[in-house]
C-alpha cells in the first residue's frame, strides 16, 4: 500500500507512535460510538495518560515537545485511520498547544516573559483546551459573537457551531469581535467550562463523525475575566497573519486525519477483494481487472495525498518552526496558506474518492451498517466542510491569489 | 433547473402524472422511514390506488398501459425526487410487468396463448410481484440458488441478498439453476409469499435506501408448484437475450430514479444558496463566485444524466417496443445492453457528484441529520451497486464489447 | 462503437447520406491541407454539386429544404470525421442559411414579404455566405467594428479575426456596432466579397484547423450600399432573442464537427489495437485490461456526447422549428440557450478526452507527424475557443442562470 | 505560482543555477527548432561548457558531482520550461551518468576495480552517451534487437525507435537480447557513433518535441568490442533489480521537465489574463471569475505535481543514494518503481491539463502557431508516451502490486 508517511523528529516517532499503540482500541470502540452518537471519552483518558494530549507542549511543561506541525499531523493521521472522530477532536486541542508554544517560543527568542509559560504549564499538567470559531451565518474572519465591556468586566454573547470537542474541553478558545475601542477588531476569550451563561447544547447529531461531539455552544452572557481575555489589533473581517498560522498549521491535522481514513478504507477494500471469490470460478476478486484497476487508481490517489501533506508540512515546518518567530511575513504567511489551501482541497476531496472506490471494491457488503466502511464513508465526507475555506470558496481564493488580486477569501 | 425529462406516449404522461401526484406525501414521510428503516407500506397502498402499481399492465388487464420503458423510467424518475426507496422498490414490480407484458405481445403477434394474460390479469387486479436475483458469493449469470426435483415435485434452496421490496411482495420471482436434465440451465421459481420454507429475514440495515426493505430471503426446501417453475433453455453462465433485455429495459428506471434523488438534491441546494445570507454583506450566497461555479457544475451533470436516460430510453423503446417481439436479436440485444451499461455507468456517479455539490453549497448545514440532503447523499450511493454490472465490471465489459473481444461481463 | 446519431426527417436523412458520400474523398485530402495550411478549395466546389451547401435553403428556392437543425448537425457530424476544417467552415454558411431560412418563415406565417425569399434565392443558386463575427479583444455582444454614416453612405471599419471560410466566402455577414442613432445598438453589414477597403489577410497558421482558411480580415472604410445594411434594435452590450437562437442553434453543428473528429479518433484506435501485436506473445493489444479500460472510457464518453447532441438537438427543434417564429420567448430562449452551452461544454472537453485516448491506445505511433491521430488531435482543441463561450466563460454564464442572477454571459 | 522545487545538496544547487542560466537562450531558439524539426546542437555545445552535461558525473572525474536524483531532477525541470526538447534529450545523458557514477560507487563500497571509472573519466571529459532502449513491437523487458557471436566477435541486429539526443550522442547504449548461453537473456552493447552497419534514420517528425532528434536507429550487422559489450544474468522479459532503478530513478527526470512545459505554460497565461483586457470594460480578464477559477486549478494541479515529484524523489535518493549500493532490494526497488509509476501517471496527465488550461485562459491567442503555448501544448502531450509504463499498462501494473498480484508490468 504505498509509503505512509512518517515523522522525522525524535519526538514527532515518539508521538507517531503512541498514536499507533491507541489505535486498536480506538477502532474497536469506534462503530458503537458512531452509532449510539456517544462521545469517546475513554479515548481522551487514555490519551492523557500515553501523552499524546500533551504532544505539542514542550518538554520543559511536562509535553512530547513536537514542534514540527508535519509531525503532529502524522499522528493524527495514524488516529484517523483508527477513528476519525477522536482524530479531529484531538487537533482541536494539539493545534491551540501548537500555537501556544509557538508563542512561548516567540517570546523566549524576544526575551519576553508575558506568561504563555503559565499556561504551556497548564495543558503540559493536563488541561484539555479547544478553539471554538464557527458560527452559523458568517465565517472565521467575521465572527458575530461580540465581547462587550458591560459593568466592569467582560460579557460573551453569540453561538458558536460545529464545537468539536466540547464534551471533554476544560477551556474554550472562543474567537469573537469587540467594539470597545470605537472601531471593530477580533478577540479571544477564553472560557472555562461550567461559566454561567455557557450552554453546550448537546446536540451534534450528523451524517457522519458522529463520535466527535460537535455540539452547538451557546454564550448568553458569560463572563470572562479579564486574565482570560486578548483583544488583537487585527480589524475584524481581516485575514491576519495569526489567522493564515492557524489556519494553515493549525488544521494539517485534520487533512491527515482525512488520510488516515482513506487509507483505512483502501486497506479493508484490499483485504476483501483478496479474500472474497466468486463463482464460477471461486478465485479471488483481485483477480479481475476492473478490481485491480480501482485498487490502483486508490493507490495513486493515495500517493496523491500523501505527498501533499508530506510537502506542505515541509513547507510550513520550514517557514513557522525552523526560523524565529519574528521573521513572519505576513506576505508570505499568505502564500503559505494558499498553497496549503490546495492540499487541504486535493486531499479532501480524493480522501472522499478513495472510500468511495472501496465501497465499490466492496461490491455492495460495504454499503451495510455493520461494516466500518459505511462509518467510514460518513466520516470522510466532512473533510470539505473544515474551516477556513470550503470548495464554496477555495477555488476563487487561490486563483486570485495566484493572479495577483487582493482578496479576503470569503466573498 | 434545466429541462426534466417528459413522457412523450399519452398512457406515459398519465403515469408520470400520477407519480408527481404522490411526491409531496411520499417526500414527508421519507425521513421518517429512512431514520426507523421502516419500508413505506403506506405508498405502495396508495399507488395501488392511483393506479401507478397497474402502470405497464395493459389497458385490457385493467392496467395504464404504458409500454414505452422510457416513459416508465421518467415516472420512477419523478418518484426518486421524492423517496429513492419507494422509487427502487416499485421498479422490482414493475420491471417485472413490464416484462410479462411484452412476453404477452409477443404471444399475440405469434397468436400464441400461453397464459400470461392470466398471470397480467392478477397484475392488473393488484398482485405485487419482485424480481428476486441478488446473492451474496456470485452474479447474476450464476445464481447458486439450487432448483430440483424431490419425490415427485421442484424444491428451492438458497439465499438471496437485497430483496427490495420483499415486505409487501406477494409474489417472488426467484432466479436459479436447475440441473435436472443433467446439465446446468437456468430457471425461475415463483415463490408465494408464506410458501413454507421461506424466510423473508427483516434484516436490512444499511448506509442508504433504509427504507427499500431489501432484507436476504433465505429458500430452505420450499415446494413451487409446478405451474410456477420456468426451466429456460439457457445454460447456467450465460447472458441471454432475456437477461440483456431485462438487464437494460428492466433498469432503466433504478438508474431514472437516481438521477431524481440528484435532481432533488440540486433543488434544495439552489433554494438554500438563494435564500441564505452570510456577514458581513448579507447577501445570498447564490451571488459567489464559486457557488456560481458549483452549480453550474451541478446544472452540466444533471443535462448529461438526462440526455444519457433519454437517448437510451429512446433507443430501447425503438429495439424493444416498436418493433415485433420475435424480431429481438441477441447481437443487437448486447449491443444496447453495452450502450445502456455506458449510460448508467455515468448517471450513477454523476448523481452521486451533484449530491455531494448539494452538500458542500450546503455550507455544512446539510451533513446535520435532519438534513434532507444527509439522506438523499446516503440514499444516492446505492447506484453504483445496482445489477447488473457494477463499476467493478462494466468498463471491462464495454472495453471488450468495442473490441470485439468475447465476455459474459463478470470475469 | 456504440450507435452514431442518425437524422429523422426525410430531408435531414438525403443531407447526411450526400455528407457521408464525401467522407473518404475529404479526408484523403486533409492530411496535405492541414501539413500544408491550404483551403481545400475543391471541397467546396465538390459540395455545391452534391447539395450539400444548399442543405438548409428551403426546396422552393433550389435546397434539400433541411429545417431541423439536429439533422443539419449530424450531417456536420459526418463531414467533421474526414476533415474538421471543412465542417466548421461549412458551418459559417450552413448557420447562416437556416437562419435565413427561419427568417423568411416567419415572414411567410405573418403574410411578410420584406424580401428574404430574394436572398434564398441566391443562396440556393450557389451563393456562399459567411458570418463574420469574432473580433479580438472583446465579444460577441460588443463588437468593435464600426458601421456610421459618412458622404450619405455606410462606412465599416473594424478588424475581425478567425473568419472561417473566408477563402470561398461570397458574402460577409459582419455584425459591428452603429451609432448613428445616438445610441449604440447592434448592427449587420453584408459585405460583397472584393470590396474596396476590405482585406482578407490570407494569415491564418495555428495549432490546427489549419485548413479552414480562418485568416484576419480588415474592413477599413468599406462602402456597404443601404439594401446590405441592417440595423437592429437589440442595444449594444445585450444578449438578444437573434443571439440566443444562432448562439445555440447557429453553432450546434460545430460541436457536432468536433464529436466526429473524436469518433474518427476513436475508430482509428479501435482498428490499431485489434491489429497490432506486441513482444512477446505477439496477441493483440486489444486483448489488454488496459487498452481495454481505455477503449471502454471512450465509448462512455461517445455515449455521452452523442445523448447531449440528440437531446439538445431535439429541445432546439421543438422550441425553434416546430412551432411558429412568432412564438419565441426571450426568457425560453435564454434557457434553451444555457442548455446548450452545457451540452457544447461537456462535447467540447470530451471530444479532445476521446482523442487524447486514442493516442494513449496507439502507443506512440499516434504522435508522428504521418499519422492522421496527431491531426486530429490538434484540430479537436479547437472545440472550446468557439463562441459562444468559452471555458473561461459558461460555467459562470450556467451558474448565473441556474441561481437566477441576471448575466451578459461575459462578465 | 506557488513554491517551485529547490535542491537540497550543494552540488544539487549548483547545477539547478547552471540550468537556469541557459533558460533565456534555450527559450529564444525553441521555437525555431519546434518549426524546424532541427536539433538544438547549440544547447548542448553550450552545456559542455557550462557543466550541465557532466552534473552527475562525480566531481573526482571532472563532474559536478550531483548524486541526488532529485536535485538531478529539478534541474531538468528548469530546463523543461525553456525547451521540453532538450530536456528529454539531456536525460537520456544524465540519466546514463548517474546509473554509472551509482556502479562505480557500488564498486568502491566493495573494494572492487571494475573499471566504471575509465568510463566516468571519458563522461567528465565531455564525452555524450545515451540510452537507446525502445523498440516498435515490443517493451523494455523484450528487447528484439539481437546480440550474437559471428566470427569470433559480437554482432548488433535490430531497429530502435525514438532515439532521442542522437544526433549528437557518441556513444549509444543499446539494450538487447542475447541468446548465446542457450537461454536469452538481456545484454547491453556500447555503440560508438560511426559504427559501420548503424543507421541513425535522420527521421524524426512529429506532433511535438520536435527538436529532439527522436531519429530510428538501425543497426545492422554492426560489430560491437568485446570491451564494450556487457551481458547481464537477468532473463529476457524479466523485469530485473536494475530496470527498477533505470526504470525509477533514471525517468524522474523527465517527469519533471514535463512539469517544466506545463509550469512555463500556467506562468505564460496568468501574464497574459493580467495584462490583456476585453471590452467593453476594458479591464483585466484577470478579474473575472471564470478566468480566476481555470488559474486556481492549475495551481492546484501544479502544486499536486510539485509534491508528488518532491515526494518520489526523496523516496528514491533515501533508497537509493543514502544508502551502500550493496543494500538493494529487489523487492524494495519494485515498491518504489511502483510508487514512482504512480507520480509519473499523475504528472504526466496534470501537466496535460496545465497547458490545456493555459490554452482556454489565453482565449485563443495560444491556438495560433506563433504563440509559445502552440508549441507547448504539443510537447507536454509526449509525456504518457515515455517508458517505462504508459497509461496503457500503468493502472493494471499499480493495482497488480497493491494487490499482490505477480506482473511483469506489460501483459
Amino acid at each position: 500500500m504505498g509509503y505512509q508517511l512518517e515523522a522525522e523528529s525524535d519526538a514527532g516517532r515518539e508521538f507517531v507512535s503512541r498514536c499507533e499503540a491507541h489505535g486498536a482500541d480506538f477502532e474497536a470502540r469506534a462503530d458503537a460510538h458512531d452509532r449510539d452518537g456517544t462521545f469517546p471519552v475513554e479515548n481522551f483518558e487514555e490519551m492523557k495518560v500515553s501523552g499524546v494530549m500533551r504532544a505539542a507542549v514542550p518538554e520543559e511543561f511536562g509535553g512530547l515537545g513536537v514542534a514540527s506541525i508535519r509531525d503532529l499531523a502524522i499522528g493524527l493521521n495514524r488516529l484517523g485511520r483508527a477513528d476519525g472522530s477522536t482524530a479531529i477532536a484531538l487537533n482541536m486541542h494539539l493545534s491551540t498547544c501548537w500555537v501556544s508554544a509557538r508563542l512561548h517560543r516567540g517570546e523566549v527568542e524576544q526575551g519576553e516573559s508575558t506568561g504563555m509559560g503559565s499556561f504551556l504549564a497548564l495543558l503540559g499538567g493536563g488541561l484539555v483546551v479547544m478553539a471554538n470559531a464557527t458560527e452559523p451565518g458568517t465565517d472565521n474572519i467575521h465572527p458575530l459573537t461580540e465581547l462587550s465591556r458591560v459593568d466592569g468586566h467582560w460579557e460573551l454573547r453569540g453561538r458558536k457551531s460545529f464545537g468539536t470537542l466540547s464534551p471533554v474541553a476544560d477551556l474554550f478558545l472562543v474567537t469573537c469581535r469587540c467594539r470597545e475601542g470605537g472601531h471593530d477588531v477580533r478577540a479571544f476569550a477564553f472560557v472555562t467550562r461550567g461559566t454561567p451563561g455557557m450552554d453546550i447544547r448537546d446536540n451534534w447529531d450528523a451524517l457522519g463523525m458522529r463520535a466527535s461531539g460537535s455540539h452547538d455552544i451557546v454564550y448568553d452572557g458569560c463572563i470572562v475575566p479579564d486574565t482570560q481575555v486578548r483583544i488583537s489589533e487585527t480589524p475584524w473581517g481581516v485575514q491576519s497573519a495569526e489567522e493564515f498560522t492557524i489556519g494553515s498549521a493549525g488544521t494539517l491535522g485534520l487533512v491527515a486525519a482525512f488520510l488516515g481514513i482513506a487509507e483505512r478504507a483502501a486497506e479493508l477494500a484490499v483485504d476483501m477483494v483478496r479474500t472474497r471469490t466468486k463463482a464460477p470460478d471461486d478465485r479471488p476478486l483481485a483477480e479481475r481487472a476492473g478490481v485491480q484497476h480501482l485498487a490502483a487508481e486508490n493507490e495513486i490517489d493515495l500517493a496523491v495525498c500523501r505527498a501533499l501533506l508530506d510537502r506542505t508540512g515541509r513547507l510550513l515546518d520550514a517557514a513557522l518552526v525552523a526560523r524565529p518567530v519574528a521573521d513572519d511575513d505576513p506576505v508570505e504567511l499568505q502564500r503559505l496558506f494558499t498553497e496549503f489551501q490546495s492540499a487541504k482541497h486535493v486531499v479532501n476531496r480524493k480522501a472522499i474518492e478513495v472510500v468511495d472506490r472501496a465501497l465499490t471494491l466492496s461490491g455492495g457488503v460495504g454499503y451495510l451498517s455493520k461494516s466500518p466502511l459505511a462509518r467510514l464513508y460518513r466520516d470522510v465526507r466532512a473533510g470539505p466542510f473544515m474551516q477556513p475555506l470550503s470548495p464554496n470558496e477555495a477555488p476563487a481564493y487561490i486563483g486570485k491569489v495566484a493572479l495577483g488580486i487582493e482578496t479576503d477569501g470569503y466573498s
